[in-house]
């Protein structure tokens, strides 16, 4: 049996839920913000407290990149997965210290390739929701997923 | 004169540059990677032989986490210019290690706030583009921008 996900294995309304979560921690959510968005919100828990959010929270792109880490290990596509893009990236409510993060992926659409024919073009939406299952933020994808027997 | 970009800064057809370009490293790729992204073209050199990008390159999330960065530095919006999410993330070519990656971000649209009359709704594409002007990355965003005068 071939190990991770292949296309015949993503079918529209599959649902896929990350095996584990990944807890979110202060210090790395302000060295992230230090080098990529250094917002008060995000680099300061004193600054944070006049800002909107009233508190220390993550910047919108590292939610983006941890969930990255956990469709990573969810998906398993064999050889990757190229994706050229998300669309709609929604950062739907503050990522703040301890939170513990994880993805719901729901398969949209399934089809085969017309220019590789050892592939399938598949669109789901990925969900990162928090401890208490509240969305902190989603988007949709398109990825390029081989077909079962062709690879390796 | 109060500093950073207001709305009445970011008028349709203005186009910012970033001041500075940052260069990418393989070492960063690797560690971010490491972290966030670990498909084999992104943590090993060796592996990323065998990938179908040919040689190490960076995470795309890297690049968009390093393209925030400069649009930080570029529309220094007073308050940070709250930002709900991007639409049609796209990643156009790989971005290798020594890459030089700069932002043109370009005002797309522009309205007063209907809920806030402080602040406008502000639309733009943000372009990243490597030392050759070819672009690596695309995607457009609404942000909230305070009106001049109405800060501090």
């Amino acid at each position: 049996m071939e190990e991770g996900c292949f296309f015949e294995d993503l079918y529209p309304g599959r649902v896929l839920r990350s095996a584990r979560a990944l807890a979110m921690n202060s210090e790395r959510i302000v060295t992230f913000a230090q080098e990529f968005d250094p917002h008060p919100a995000h680099v300061s828990p004193e600054a944070a407290k006049e800002t909107m959010f009233g508190r220390l929270c993550a910047s919108g792109w590292h939610t983006a990149a941890t969930t990255n880490r956990l469709i990573f290990e969810t998906l398993r596509v064999p050889g990757g997965g190229a994706g050229a893009g998300v669309e709609q990236l929604r950062w739907l409510r503050p990522v703040y210290p301890d939170d513990i993060l994880r993805v719901e992926i729901e398969v949209l659409s399934a089809r085969r390739s017309r220019s590789r024919p050892n592939a399938g073009v598949v669109t789901y939406r990925c969900t990162t929701l928090n401890q208490e299952n509240a969305p902190v933020q989603e988007f949709t994808s398109i990825i390029l997923v081989p077909r079962r027997g062709t690879v390796g």
